[in-house]
């Protein structure tokens, strides 16, 4: 079993190119779940979801619930980094947490909160996770056990609240 | 006083084209929230924060936070529509409730629920709507205020639900 890890996995970096930003040279909005959507692809890659993976077990993970939230503007040109902590998992949904950076630095751009669902791509319906993709999902989870609960998780959108 | 509104506004209409689709020829997560970030921008453009508007004025609306959620899928070439309901506003934010369908029918493929800032640029820090914009924010909000509660606004991401 690998130790706990002290850091979410970093799984996607990219500058920021002309077609993400808007009229002011800022990334929009949609642009950013862009980069954390490349980012769920990079992981499902490691949980052996990748094309041979998908091939192999029939099954896709399909983004039912997303939460967004933005923090400070990134800029045309920028090199960002995506970096990404599971929250908890059951035998067929993932739920994970990503944050967007300055590659190599600290302070959180923006985030969002995911919740997957493993579909079985051929009867389009929920279906447990593959034995090897569970094991690695357990394996990942455990090691982020002791991470701390990112700001913004478990949060609902509401005027009463700034 | 406009008479309250029956049903939401329609905001943006397109066709799902190539560069937003997957692998599958699915619509990706990040360009369901482009659809709806360019129906804000039409919104934005109604409520007098067109470009013209933006200059007159020094302001600008940033989104905040934002939830997805995602009902069903959409494929390649499919013509789709945006529609729109204010859901609350105080003196510079706007919260909102956007949801896709096929152009005309009834059934929702997805929803965002969406809090907005009104930022004075030239200071970067938020500001009071300027006046004409508040009083169509009011003038719309008035109009919705009869509209049922969206299907997903309010919800927290959870495992504990499904």
């Amino acid at each position: 079993m690998p130790a706990p890890l002290t850091a979410p996995l970093s799984t996607y970096r990219s500058a920021v190119i002309p077609e993400w930003v808007d009229y002011n040279g800022h990334l929009r909005d949609a642009y950013y779940l862009l980069l954390f959507s490349l980012a769920t692809d990079a992981l499902l890659d490691q949980l052996g979801l990748d094309e041979a993976g998908r091939a192999a077990t029939g099954h896709s993970l399909y983004t039912l619930e997303c939460h967004l939230n933005f923090v400070q503007e990134v800029k045309l040109g920028q090199q960002v980094e995506v970096r990404t902590q599971i929250l908890g998992h059951d035998q067929k949904r993932l739920h994970l947490h990503h944050s967007l950076h300055l590659s190599g630095e600290a302070p959180m751009l923006a985030a969002s909160e995911q919740m997957l669902l493993n579909v079985s791509t051929a009867a389009a319906r929920a279906a447990p996770f593959a034995e090897p993709v569970q094991r690695r999902v357990e394996a990942l989870a455990r090691a982020h056990q002791e991470l701390p609960a990112p700001r913004f998780a478990g949060r609902a959108i509401s005027l009463a609240r700034s």
